[in-house]
């Protein structure tokens, strides 16, 4: 049996018990560390496993899936991903090759960013789809999370926006001399996220939001140290301080917000006589 | 502090390792029991936990929040959810009042339906605003979710649709005589979603969906059990006997779908020709 198991957002102990019985009795067990990250080292998640784990890496889990699917038909092997299995991403590829293999797979799912964000404030039921933000680069400026923002825009929905992390990167150099030498990974913040979405209203010009758009910055969904600031996208722009080390994500508010949505949110408000305002001009349309 | 606890989709094994050590340590233990269930009785969970459960009906959590929060500022109270605290419903109201009182509130997160039914196949990331099919009367139909279906499938987005359960209802008959005794529970099935689903399209004719519209119907999602067939919203009128028990959930699919998650939800489909030879005149499309 395949195993994709959902380790949830924060640390070893965010494992439910059916998860933990599986990697318990697996013969292998894959962590998938290319997408995101627990707030813990694997050594913290081996020793409380009392089990070794191998890192799966995206090439591995693209091009080497069989070593992983590996006897399955006969033995447990457990594959983890932090959040949910079939959260933000998906394991498609790997479910149907053990399809082809005739590997049974079973899922034990978890906590994943997107209903954890709820803890904010904001209701599920009004988000629309979600987007993912890449770092800008001076020659690559992906901006198709502008058009879904402004399809959610549109419908008056609020959308959550997750944040690029960079792992396991070579610089030009390394990869060209083919030296196996590695960048430290690097997470996107609430403030780079917010200004990298100004800069791109600025260019398109489409209206779709503004440096005064009311949104949340939050850090380490569902940890002990969980953070949420709420703020226009100009005040989000610089309180990585405030929210502290990854992981970030931002939400941005749809006008259908309800009343007690905003009760809630406030709380997290930078400035709550601006927040007031701005809502009440903006929000809260149905 | 007032501890909302998420379960989990299926049973008392679902629970996160970190939910259990708050469950074990605290003085009082609610289970928010009127929005949705286990597929394990009360018992089962109070046999696990060696510990005491209160049902929290409606009514108590929102009109004797009081009696839930009593002396939490100086002893921990959990409040059990089934899937997320924050998914489907949210306690709102209690965090606020929790608030007032200077209560501290943590969350420990755990899958909700929400990001649990990215186990069908299709990328969460392509899904719009989730809606809620309720239990049609004579002279109550509801059809607000169709609106909001209407703007999903605009954009080309799939739909959740979370459908009706019923727990603690009276007859009109002991509602009027003041006296206590309860129907047995409801769960609203697929088959009777897609039914009102059709009728509702059939009266309004817009045109968002049709019969012939594809779709998924979800049972018991992230349990041992769970089960996914797939197929038209008619097929899926007649399918409750392959689901199976409660609880079933449905997804009506978006046109811009990927290639890849028609071959992952194929799998589940009653007439795989007939999925094809739809998906290819009215999905996949950008």
């Amino acid at each position: 049996m395949l195993y994709l198991v959902g380790l949830g957002l924060s640390d070893e102990t965010d494992i439910t018990v059916k998860g933990l019985e599986v990697v318990k009795r697996s013969s292998r067990i894959y962590l998938e560390a290319y997408t995101s990250i627990l707030l813990v080292d694997q050594a913290v998640l081996e020793q409380y496993y009392e089990r070794p784990i191998t890192i799966a890496d995206r090439e591995m889990v693209e091009s080497n899936s069989d070593e992983i699917l590996r006897n399955a038909q006969v033995e447990d092997v457990a594959f983890l991903v932090v959040g949910d299995p079939f959260g933000a991403t998906t394991h498609t590829d790997l479910v149907l090759r053990a399809r082809e293999l005739n590997i049974p797979v079973r899922t034990v799912p978890n906590a994943s960013i997107m209903s954890g964000i709820g803890a904010c404030g904001l209701q599920l039921y009004n988000f629309g789809q979600t987007v993912s933000m890449v770092f800008f680069t001076d020659n690559w400026r992906p901006s198709s999370f502008y058009d879904r923002i402004k399809e959610n825009r549109q419908i008056g929905l609020h959308t959550l926006v997750l944040v690029d992390i960079k792992v396991k990167e070579q610089s030009w150099e390394n990869l060209a001399r083919g030296r196996m030498i590695f960048e430290p990974p690097r997470y996107m913040t609430v403030g780079q996220c917010a200004q990298q979405m100004i800069e791109v209203e600025e260019e398109r010009k489409e209206g779709v939001y503004s440096r005064d758009s009311l949104a949340i910055g939050a850090a380490r969904v569902g940890g002990k140290t969980e953070k949420f600031v709420a703020g226009t996208l100009e005040e989000l722009c610089t309180q990585d301080d405030e929210l502290g080390p990854p992981l970030h994500s931002l939400v941005l508010l749809g006008r259908r917000a309800h009343e007690l949505e905003s009760d809630f949110v406030r709380h997290f408000a930078i400035d709550k006589e601006k927040w007031d305002k701005i809502w009440k001009e903006e929000y809260g349309k149905h």
